[in-house]
Parts: C-alpha cells; sequence; structure tokens
C-alpha cells in the first residue's frame, strides 16, 4: 500500500463509502500480513518512500506465486526480482497478466502505468560486456517498475576507452548512473571521474579465474579513487536501482 | 577552480579587468598543473561538481603543503584528510590559518564561509560506537566543507535498540543518511528499514578478532537486507560524505 | 541408551528378570558397537546427557538405515538430520514407522512420546526470512525430539524491525533463543539486546554475491555486540538445538 | 542499575523516603544518560539479566574513567575489559578504589562482595597453553564479577591426552564450560564429548604462521563434532563469560 | 621399471639372452617414453624408490587406457588414483585383468604378490568418521600396493575419546601413522600424542558451511600441537600413503 | 580491420575503385559497430597492433554467430576463445567454413594463411601436465593464428628434472616462452632461471583440495624467484598468447 | 625423563641405592608436574620417543627460566626454541652454561652429549635463499640437539637449477631431507623428484606482496606434484626437524 | 659476469696476456661462488641475458656489502634493490662511490656508463598517484641501470581521464610499459586499450581497507581486459623493469 492507496481509503471514509470500522480494519493490517511463511509488509511504501519488492530467490514458486498475488489484490503495482521460469509459471497460475523477462529474471504485474507517471526523473546504467546484461537489465527495469526513465549505455568497458567517450553526452542527462562490470571492475572509477552525480557500482559474477565469482570487481569497486562511487552487493542489479530511483526522485520534487 | 570563481574571470574580461590573453593563459592551465610529483586538477569542480580534495596519507608533510598552497592561492575552499600532526605542521608553515581537526584527522582553508552557503541540504551521520567517532566526524566534517547541514547522532549501536529509536524524528529530516559502524556492521541495515532514504554505510575497522580489521563489517553491509543501502570503503567517511553531499545537494536544487 | 533404560536394566537384574551375566554381556556393549564403518555410542546419553543423532550426510542410504535399525533396535528415540528422500526410502525399508520430514530433512523414530514428556523448557525459534526456515525447522525439530517446547517466529528481519518488536512478549518465554539468519546477519544482535537468556544464532548459507555461501553471516554473528551472543557453524541449527536443549532443560531442573 | 537498586528506589517512594517527583526524575534517565561521546546504559540490568560492561579498547582513558564513574556513582559493580595501565591510571585518579588485573586486562569497582553472593553457579575455564592465559583469565575474572565460582583448569592441551584426563572430576561440577585454545583449536571437540553441559569455545590469536592470528582455531571450533559446543570470536574471554554466566545462574533458580 | 627388473634385464645380458645392444635399446628408453600427451616415467622406482603411479584426475579414460597398458607391458605393478567407473571401463578393455576398487577409486593390475612381499613394515590407517572412508581407502589400497601392512581404525573421532582409547595397542605396532579427518581436523594431534612414530595428516573435504571444503580441518592439522605431525594436501590419501611407505620400508631394512 | 586492409581500402580509392564518400562512409564505421548487445572495434588492430578475438563465454551462441560473421564480412581473419560446441554450431549456420577444435575450445576462420605469414617469430608453449592441455592448445592456437610459430612441450613438470632439462634446445630457440601450469605452479621459476627470454606464467586450474582452483599456482608464480616471469590470470592462456605475439614480433620487425 | 633415566632409576632400586617409597614419588610425578602456569611433562620421551622442548613463544623470561631450570634439575637435555634474548638472559640467571643460537633463537643445555650418541642417522636440511636462514637454522640444531648428523645447503633456489644439481650426492646421504623456502615454494618438489626418501616443507615467510606472509609458500607446498612430500607450518622447523629425527632414527635402528 | 667481460677474458687468453690455466681456473668458478650464506651466480648474465641482483630484503646489511663487493670486485655493474639506509651504509664502508637513492630503495656502482650504452630501447613507466613513486622508481632506476632510457609520466589516474589522454604520444615512444597502480587497479587495463605493446602491470601496496594490501589492485589487474597486460608480485617494481628491459632491448637488436 502506498501513499495514493491510503490517501482514497481515508477519502473514502470522508465520503461515507467506507464505514470507519472497516477502515479500522483494513489499517490494522497494515503493518505487516502474517500468511504463515512470510509476513508481508503492505505499508512499506508509506515508510521507505518505495513499495516492498518480492525476492523469488530461496522461495518456492508457490510461495512467490502466493505473495505475489496477495499484493496484487491489494492494488500495488507489484515487482518480482530473480524470478525462474518455475516461478514465472505459478505465479501465471493466479496472476495471468503478470509480465516474465527472462533475460532480466524479473516478473511485474502488467499495470498500464509504471509506479508513477512522472518521466523527469533518469539514470543511466552502463555496462562493460554483454555477459553482464542480465544484471544491468534488472537494475533497469526495477527502476522503470518505480517511475525513472532509464538510458541503457551497454559494451563500454574501460579497454577501448573511445566507446565510453562517445557516450559522454547521454551520461550527463543523469541524475544518478549505475555501472554493471565484472572482471577487473575498473569502469565505474572511469565514469565517476566524468560526471558530477552519484555513480553507483554493481560488481557482476563475469570472469574466471581469480575473478573469483565477483570478489575482484567488487574489491577494484570499493577502492575506486573516485569518490562519488558507492558500491552494492554482486549482481545486486535491484539494489542499486532502488536506490538510484530515490536520488533520481529526490532530485525532481516540486519542493527540495 | 569552481564554477563561482569561473564565471568571475569571465567577467572580469567583460569587464577589461583582464585581458583575454591573460584569461587564456589562466584558462590553458586548468586541466591540470604538473607540479612533478602530483598534477592538479583545477577544474574539478566544473567537471564533477564538487573541488577536488587533498588525500594526505602516503604524501610527506611537503607535498601536502605544496598543493594545499597551490590550491588556496586559486581562491578554492580547500580540504585535507587523514592528515597527521606532521602534515598540519607543514601546512600551516605555508597557510598558518589552515584549521586541523586532530579527531577527524582533516585540514580545512579558513574560508568564513564554507564552500556553499545553502543550508538546506542536510544529512545525519550515525555511529555504532565509541570508537568510529574518529571516520563517523571525517564524515561530518568533510560535508560540512561542502556546505551540507549535518546532524550528528552518536552512540545508537544495534543492541540498544531504544537508542536508536530516540533518535527517530531527527533521522527522518535527511536527504541522506550516513551510518558508520565496525563489528558486525548491523546499523545501515536497520537504519534502511527506518527511513525513505539513501543510506550510506561506512564499515571501520574497529573490532577485534574475527572482525578482519573491517571486513566482517564490510561484507555484512554489503549483504544488508534493506535495499537503499550502498557501501563504500572501510574507514572511507570522505567518501561516504562526498556522495552524500551530492544527493543532498540535488535535492534542493531550485529546478530539479 | 539413556539414563532410565539403564536404570530399567538393573531394576530388571533386581527383580531377578535379568541374570548378572546376561547383564554383563548387554553392559559391556555400551562403550560402542562396532559395525564395520562405523562405531555406534550406545552410552552417549548416560556421559552426555542427550543421546546420539545420526547426521546422515556422507553416509550412504544402507549406512544410515543400518544404523538407524540398531539404534531404534536398542530402545531409544532415533533422530537423523542432513536426510535425503534417498535416506528415508532405505530407513522406512527397515523402520517403517520412522517418520521423515522433507523440509527440515529430518527422520525420526514414531515415539508417541519424544525423548522426554517435560513441557517446561522451551525454546524461541526465530528466522530473518524465508529463505531461512529448513535451518530454522532442523533446529525446532531437534529442540522438540529432545523434548522442549518450541515457539517459532519466522521472517521478522531487521529491516523491519515492527514485526519483530511484535513478538517481543514470546520471546520473554523462552530459556534460550535461536536465530537464523543469512545475509548480513544482524538478527542475533537485535534480538540479543532484548533478552536475558543466551541466543545462539545460527549463520545460514541465503544470500548471493558477498555472502560468500554463509560467510559474510558468520562474520557478522561472531563480531555481535550483544555480549549474550554465541555461534555455531552455517547451516547448523542441530547443534543450535542440541545445545538450546542443555541450557532449557537445566533451567527446570527440580533442584539447581 | 539493577534489579534490585530498582525495588529498593521504588520502596524509599513506599516508604515515603523519596518523593514521586524526584522518583520520576531518576527513572527518566534510566533508558540511557548521553554524555556526549556515549550514552551510558544503566538499565540493562534490568531488560538483559546483567548489568552493563566497558570495553575499554578504542576509547581514550579519560571516556573510560568518565563513563566508569558514573556508573559507580550510580552504586553498581562497574567491570570494563581490555583496560591499558593508561585506563587503569586515568580511573584511579577518579576512582581510587578500582582494582586493575594486569594479566587479565580488568578493572573493577572495588564492591567487597561481587555482583550476587550466590555461590552455587559454577564454571570451568580450561586452556590449552600457557599463552592463553590472558584470554582465560579475562573469561574467569568477568565471571567471578557477576557472582559465578570459576575453576581454572589450565596447559591440558590435547596432545598430552592424561593431563585433560586427570582433571574430568572437576569438569564434572561445572553448569557450564569455558574452554580456549589457539593453534588447532581441537581442545573444544574433545572436552565437548567428555561433558553433558554446553562448552563455549574461545579462539585465541595464539600461534604463527597458518594460524592466521587465531582463525584456524576459530574454524576448527565452528566444525566442532561434538554438538555442544558453541563458538565466540577470537580472543573474546569477556563474553564466553557474560553467556556461561547466564547459563549457570538459570541452572541454580529457586524455580525454573 | 623398478630395481628387480633392472636387475633381471642385466642378468639376462649375462646370460646371453639379451645382447648388449637390445639391453642399451631398452634402457636408453629409460629415461622416459615420449606418447604424445604424456611422459612416462619408467625408471622412477630407480630414482625414487617406489614406482610412479597414474593420477587419473584430468585424464580421458583413453589416455588412462594407454599409459596403463604401456606400464603394464613393462611388467611393472601398475596403480592408477582417482579412477572413475569411466576410466575403468577403458582400461578392462586393454588390460582386461585389472581390478577396480570402486570406495577407493583406485585401479591395480593383478599382480598374485604386489610390488613387495615383505610384510614386516606396517602402518596404521585412521579416520574421525564414516565419511571419511573413501580417502582412507586410497591410502590404504596404495600402501598395500606398496608391500605394506595396514591396519584400519576406522570412526574414531575425539568427541568420543573412548573409541580411540580403545585402539591404543594397535597404534604401537605401526611404523608410521595416517590420519585421515575433516570438520574440526583435530584427531592427529591427540593421535600424535599417543604414539612415538610421524603421523601423516589427510584433511578430508567432509564437513560443510565453515568447513570451507576441508580447509578448516587442512589449517587445524598446520596448526597441530604435536610435533611429530606433518600434513599432505585435501583429500590426498596417495600422496600419505606414499611417503607413510618410504618411512616404513627404511624401518625395516636389514641395515640401517 | 587490420593495417594491409586499411592500406587496400586507401589504394582503392588512389585507383579510383572507390570514392572518396565511400571510403568516408567506410572509415566512419571504424571506431565500432554497435549491434545492440556489443559494439565490434573494427580498427583495434590499427590501434593496438592485433585484431579483436570474441571471447564466447557469457554469450549466447547466437551473439557469437553474429559478431563473428560481421568481423568474417569484414575480411579480418576472426578468432573465437572459450567456444562451446553450441557456439560452433551457431557459427557454422552462418560460416560453415569456421575450423572448431575441441581440445583448445577455439573457432577460428579459415584462412588459407593465418594472419600474418611471417615464420620468424617463435615462441615455445610448455605445461606441468595431461591436464593444462586445454590451456597449453588455447596458447597455442592462438598464437598461430596471429602468425607464430609454436614449439609444444608438454608433460614437463619439476618433480621429473630430466624431462625438462632433455627440451632445453629447443627453449632456447624461443623469442618468449609460455609456461602453463597447475598444483604448486613451480614450472615457471625453473624455466625462467634456464632462459634469458621473457617467461610468461598461466595458472591452471588444475589440482584439487589446496589448489583451490589455480590461485596456490597463481600466487606461487606471483612470488616467482626468476624476474623474467610475469603472470595471466587462471587459465588465460589467450592472453598470454597475445602478449608472447607482441614480444616475439617486434623482436623480428625489419626495424628495430 | 627419558628411557635411559628410567632405567637408571629402576636399577637403583635393585641395587638399593633408592627405597621403593622414594622410587615411587618420583614416579608418581612423572605423568606431569603442575606450577601453576605450566603443567611440564617429565615422561614424554618414554611416551613419544623424544623428550619436551620448551617452545617460549607467548611465555614470559620468567616461565622459560623456570620451566627450563626443572627440566634440566630433572638430568634432561633441554631445548627451548623461538627464545628472545630476554628469554636468554632469564634463562641464564638460572642455568648459566646454556647455550643460546641468535640466529636460530634456540637455547639448549650444555650436555657435552647430545641426546643420543649414535650418529648415524643424518639428514639434509636445504633452503631456498638466505633469508629463509634462521628457519633452516631452527631445523638442524633441533636435530643435532636430538643426536641425527645435519648436513646443510644453503641458497640453493629452483632458478638457478645448477647449484642444485651440485649438490645431488650430498642429498643422496640423507634419511630424510628438510626444505625451507618462502615466495613460490617450488624447491621441496624439485628436491622429491630426485631422492628416494621423504621430503618434509617448511615454508618461509620469507616474501612480499602476494606472498602473504608464507601462504603462498604452504599452498604451493601443498599443492607439490612430487607424493613424498609432506608440508609443516610456516616457518616451523623445529616440528620439520622433529619428524625427520623419527624417521631418520628409525631407518638406523639395530633391528626394525 | 656479462658478455663482454668473458670475451674479454678469452681475448685476453688469446693476447697471450692471460695463461689458458689462469682462465680455466677463473672459469671454473663461474656456476657460482660459495661464500657461505650465499652463492654468487656470476655467469647469471651469460645464461640469462642480464647479471644478477642483490635482492636486500632480508640480509643482513654486512651479507649485502659482502655480495656486493664481491660482484663489483668482479667488474659487473651492481644493483641492489630495497635497500634500507643500514644496507646502504654498509656497503659505503666497501665500495665508497656506490650510490644510494632513498626514494626508489636502490644501491648501484658507480658505472660512469650503465651495463649498455646502448639508447635506443624505451619504456614508459606510469603509476596513478604520488603515493605509488617508490615502487615506479624501482622500475625506472632498474631499467636504466640495464640500459633502456625511460619516460616517467606520474600522477595518471583514471578519475581524470584528460590527464592520461594528454601522454598518449608519449606512450606510443614505447616498446613496453609498466604501469604502477594501488586501490583499484584500474590504469592497465585503460593504457593496454591505448597502446600496442605489452603492459607490465605493477600492484602497489598502496590503499586502505578493502585495498588488503594491494591485493585489490592485484585481483584487478589479473582479470584485466585488455589482453596485453602481463601482471607481476606486489610492489615488484624490479621484475616489472627486468622483463621489460628483454622485451625493448629484443626489440632493438640488429637482428631479431
Amino acid at each position: 500500500m502506498d501513499k495514493p492507496s491510503l490517501l482514497e481509503l481515508l477519502a473514502s471514509v470522508q465520503r461515507g463509502d467506507l464505514t470507519p470500522e472497516a477502515a479500522t480494519t483494513r489499517l490494522a493490517d497494515l503493518p505487516f500480513e502474517d500468511i504463515g511463511h512470510t509476513r508481508i509488509d503492505h505499508h512499506r511504501a508509506l515508510r521507505n518512500g518505495l513499495p516492498e519488492v518480492i525476492y523469488a530467490a530461496g522461495k518456492t514458486p508457490e510461495q512467490v506465486a502466493e505473495i505475489f498475488a496477495r499484493m496484487a489484490a491489494d492494488g500495488t503495482s507489484v515487482l518480482a526480482t530473480r524470478a525462474t521460469p518455475e516461478h514465472a509459471a505459478a505465479v501465471h497460475r493466479v496472476v495471468p497478466t503478470a509480465v516474465y523477462n527472462k533475460l532480466a529474471r524479473t516478473l511485474s504485474s502488467p499495470s498500464a502505468d509504471p509506479f508513477s507517471p512522472a518521466s523527469d526523473p533518469c539514470i543511466c546504467v552502463l555496462c562493460a560486456g554483454t555477459s553482464d546484461l542480465p544484471v544491468a537489465e534488472e537494475a533497469a527495469i526495477t527502476a522503470e517498475h518505480f517511475g525513472v526513465r532509464v538510458i541503457r549505455l551497454y559494451d563500454v568497458g574501460v579497454a577501448g576507452l573511445h566507446r565510453l567517450l562517445a557516450v559522454r553526452d547521454q551520461l550527463r542527462e543523469a541524475d544518478c548512473v549505475i555501472v554493471c562490470a565484472g572482471m577487473e571492475g575498473a569502469l565505474p572509477s572511469v565514469v565517476g571521474g566524468l560526471v558530477g552525480v552519484p555513480v553507483i557500482a554493481v560488481p557482476t559474477s563475469v570472469g574466471y579465474g581469480a575473478s573469483f565469482a565477483g570478489a575482484a570487481a567488487l574489491l577494484g569497486m570499493l577502492n575506486s579513487c573516485s569518490p562519488n562511487v558507492t558500491v552494492v552487493n554482486i549482481d545486486n542489479g535491484f539494489g542499486a536501482a532502488y536506490t538510484a530511483t530515490l536520488i533520481a526522485r529526490s532530485a525532481h520534487r516540486t519542493e527540495g
């Protein structure tokens, strides 16, 4: 339940469409709804600015489907990340209109309109190589789900600097930049030196040998010599997009 | 050299106070000034939004003093981090008005006015225990240097939750929250669940044994279950404040 | 062989139901019974307070079945952990009444009565997220097997503090608290600050990237700022329950 | 402030020795007292069963002295761990009767009587070698501070099993056993097999080369094949004693 | 080619059964035989005391079969370790009499007599738990292949000390003891304290979580407090047996 | 596009076979060609001396096929590394003449002539054991693709020094030596002491237990006591060959 | 107390020089003598073949002096390792004839005769570079203390193979070879291929950067491709010599 | 002894200035000269192309002075690396003309002429920041000692790309490029993309927190996406220069 939904609920009471008793019942459920294996946090959007998202990894298809359906029933725009085809199949059985993006491994509810119609907030999502695409797309889809415009700039690794320099103008449009890179993880430092906004670095598990499944890229990013770089967990495109959304939206509030 | 300084330079040309030739000479120096051991980046503020800061660790007192003096001569407000008393002594010999903060290990030029007079942007700096103070203060001093208001909330570790809950109202004022914590690094996750703005987590090297000089806290923060948490390097209070400043300032631009 | 079984044996001798010679033979077997690949420790309950439990991982289905049958034949209540469906099938062939719990991966003998009928000792088992359920259930089933009452409190992660605060009363009933958490492993510190009994932290291998299969949670828990937290191996729900049982039972002995 | 102190306060009100207003003022201070760098948690004993202890490492001598004096003024029996001679000197200036134990690095207030006069609860503290003594003594002093009887069994490493077997009877008196060991950390497993109570393992940073400052012992203990072993951080004698105290005391409550 | 084979070759020359030219040709081949992917070291037994053994892991079934056949053709007793059923099938096609041991994963040539008929040299092979059996058997089979008598003592982990103490007499027969253990790897230290001969410790990859696939056991063994313990790689039963054979055989040479 | 192709293009303009406009169009494409998921770097050979090579791992068969076809259409000799049979099948559908080497996992275009006809530059590729062959072959095929003569010296591990000493003369022909070794990675140090040219060490992921998938070999090589040894990533035969080619070719330029 | 001392004691009883009561008293002390901080193991030589040695690191000078004096008073030949000049000074105060070797950091009692007069057992101690000398000398002095002849072969690193090949004849005299090496730790593999006796590898903490204080050498040695190599802890010259002594002595017993 | 020295020796024989007997004696010494703690490798230049260099770390001042003097007496140009002021003082006592470079920590003999007068071979040495200077200078001095021209390009980190792009022309002069960088180690990848010659990456131990003393930079460089990058140990400026010298010299031989 997000802010507009809550206002609508209270307006219904004002209009007499809803008795105070019924409203109380619904509001009493707000803190969380206990469905056994999970406590759904319906009022997260009120408390944290953005609605809850389902992290599908480690949950059974049935659990994901149940949570997805409950949240959709509440009228919220729903997003699930790290969803396998099995998760998608289970969700489709209960919410046939849900959309599955195989590359980004996301499932989302079919709101004609994403979460917020505002188109001003804008981020760039960069990735260093073709293999980083799934992480980059998880980030891009998530930000779009939260109503942010996304400019995708892919395959711009540092060993071919001219590719990166060619997209400098697009970089300057962004309120925040997400950079996904595996291997040595050098791209965020270089991008950080080119822009005046926060850069969120996402190490990816792309690489082999001494990449140690993303640890090399992670360490590289944490030691970045560009001070506008912060870092999230390996392959955590979702987390990067969540924070980038908060940054981009706050930069476009009618009042600061 | 920051934007106002550049505008002033160009205005001087317009007013006839400066010949175009002299202006050209000064601008030609802009990309960087090579003083042998270091290439000073005078136009960083133009490119990246905030002026360059001197990272004193690993530089000799003489090198720091020389860079500090060159930058101060350029009219910029100067900040040096990780400065030892020896660095401070050397700087004082060439810039007697410089201010040394022993706890935060910072040296700053004595501008009556910090970098920007705007007082709207605001961040909170939290730390979990008394031993995290040097890192927290490095963050706080840096943000204040960049013209951001700082609310300090210290010794609010998660094992005494009531201390944290008591400062909830102050947390809600911030455009961005910095959380410094060593040991298990759990504080950012808990804070992340209480606010709707980005949380920048700074692992500190406080702890012993299996804290592995901050690695435990670092890993904890990277694995945070709060999606609005991003992370910087161990003890990197400066980097956290740099990004927090960019976030807080963009949230208060007259136009988003 | 546990204490009552031993007393019964000796009583049989007293009553003349068993010749001293026969009793001697049975007692001579006590230290252990060598069945080739394994030496079964029948008198462990006498020496260590709780009977031996079969750790099925790394044993063939046939080996587990053989050990299970021997122990069951001895009259003891039997428990096997980390049992796969293949283990379960093999055991069912020799002990058809054995109960298999697929989520907790446990196999237990069908004693109408668990090990001890006492219901006073009580522990809480918490977990941070849905994916921690298998480890939490292994702990809960084990403690129940040893005659301890278990309060399950699931999906109470630190990023939604209100969920945890809502179960505070139940926490206060416990003689010992087990906390299972993956990712950053912050939950034990927070719980440790809320209760006045020992907290046993179980890091789970839930997470991805820099969670390093539970190492991040493990390190976090070892560095807990709550002094009533001790730690067991990653995913070791059984060990946590074993120690929690010892604590809870000693708190309810008729004499201290 | 512990439970008896609180009861005394309320009794004073009942007796008319203290006005409700004055009592209110004192109780209002309870949650914590903010002395700038630190928030002192006076009512911890009420909430967690044992009073707060000062962790001196990373605090300046002045900070430790100030906190020590405030807590002593409150009438509580005070303990500080990881105290250097400099900490001791500063505390002696404000609390001249404080006692400094150089080997255990503890500072304690000179209560004729330790925290609780009860002498029934009893623990054993073992160590594997002479070099583990400081950690073992930190544990022993802490438990004694909390009113628990301590049996010290030192230099009983596993390579000379007869030394350990010689103290078996003393092991059986304990409600809980603390085992401090560096190098390979094998002692807790062996002890765990000899007793029927919880064993708390404390890895020490004793060793060289591949001991990696205690990490080898820590890993060994986490992988113990004895299920009654739980583990605390490297060198954390205090934490082990804190939990051991909780266990030993609950085993001797007049009612469970 | 081992020493007796060489003596036989030279005796043939002496007897006139072999021309010096033919002998020269065969001896010229000795250093190694290049079969493309591999250089077979036929005279290793002369140089190193024991003949070469085939390490099958990482080789194709065809490669193993080819090497096995070449060595068998040379009259040497052949052993291959880490052999899969696929390796065994390929070898059986070219050497139908080869013997495959599935548990130990060894393939050996069917010499009625092992390498040396001497039965005096004797070693003990211990393992801590049932899951260590494959490694222990690799060691036992290897030593027997080299003509050493092997006493197997399995499932004698340190948490049940009485099991170990019960086999003390057998331990005293050995010229060298091999100890295989996973988890905390404590067994070699305890055994090392009971015997006066070298102990070779083999960490096994048995365990879970913080055992890190045998690294915990490895570190424990390297830090053993028993000075007669040396260590080989994780799961390296073959290497342990190779060195144990050298030790046991040199202890029984007719002259030292 | 490599240097001869460029010269041919310009010659066509000179000859009038190509209008300057058409040439401009083709050259304008040079920096890179954006095909959505990938930006193909056609002029890499001009900038870096050697043409781009396709790293197939992490790319779908379709992506590899598309890139391969585009580069082949450009007239360049194409190489793809880490190609699976699936990649090979997809490439064969669009470039039926492509050659797949299963052991080396390479796909190459069927140029009668490799990249450069010069046969003077020469390197040696050594490997320590049979299991290192795939990495060694990746290196050898790559160098041959770039026009360098390759001497293969396989199965020359340090435990049989005579095998290595037997190939000393061949080592002396090389302009650069590549050494692939897993396990302890000792071979490069020994080879480095025998030659007067650069040695490029390639750790392989061959080994088990404490080889940690090549990390042991990698560390050994980085610590080599031979100063002419440099190191590439684990299993990176391609990178070693790339640099070795640059070295060997520069040693045979008509002008130094 | 070693075997001859015990025989002498019993002979005294036989001769009537010692009453059975007095003998009993002395023998009753045997298992260990508890001097507070340490339990001295006087009968270790009986149980383990070699007398106890004092590991001085982590003990105070006073503790070392007290243990040294007690053992010397018992008539045993005493050795202390890892002794600092402070330890030496304290020991000299109570045993003025003790000998301190500064390079090897050993203290030994001045027995005209070492432990055993036998001169047949012989080992080689090799080291790769000048910096490994302290570890090599600790090994050499220890073996000599136990009555073994030592051939020192220093500075024979693998990058100059001719140095090593020049000492091959001396290597062949040894019953066991100890190889000390830092950096890449390649020497044991090469030596292992040249001899037919056990090789004990001692990684040293010599090196920098990615040697990680000996971890690289340790890993290299554990992964040795020579099967006669076993490994001890980093810098553990003592442990290597202890086991080498057991091997060399058993090879020269009058009967095996 | 290098090639010209050897030729001169033989010419002396030809001219009759030296009897064949005397020459033989000198040449017999060549393989190495054993001075007790060290075996000096006089003919290394013959075998490996470049003369031996003294690695001073871990050697006593006296040892370094003795080796330095012996080598200088042989007429070779001598270099010692990692030399402390104490080493310098000891060398100056025996070779007063030796030159000490405090920043680079090198000691060299005062040859008016460096090793080879050829000035054609040329390398670039880059470093990312001021703190990397000691490592960069060790590399530069070493290469100059071997007769190679060095272009120094310092403080050109990737966060200010314009600084790097400004030196592109100088980069193109080099036969080989050495790049020294700490922190994230991104510079070699970027440089690798700009040049067509080998890039040797030297990770430096510059950085803090998660730089883990250079390990982050090392991993980054090993995972470089530029295939012309090879890596040496952390801070190993000497090794990088040694290999770069071999490359640069072979590129300028009169015939390849």
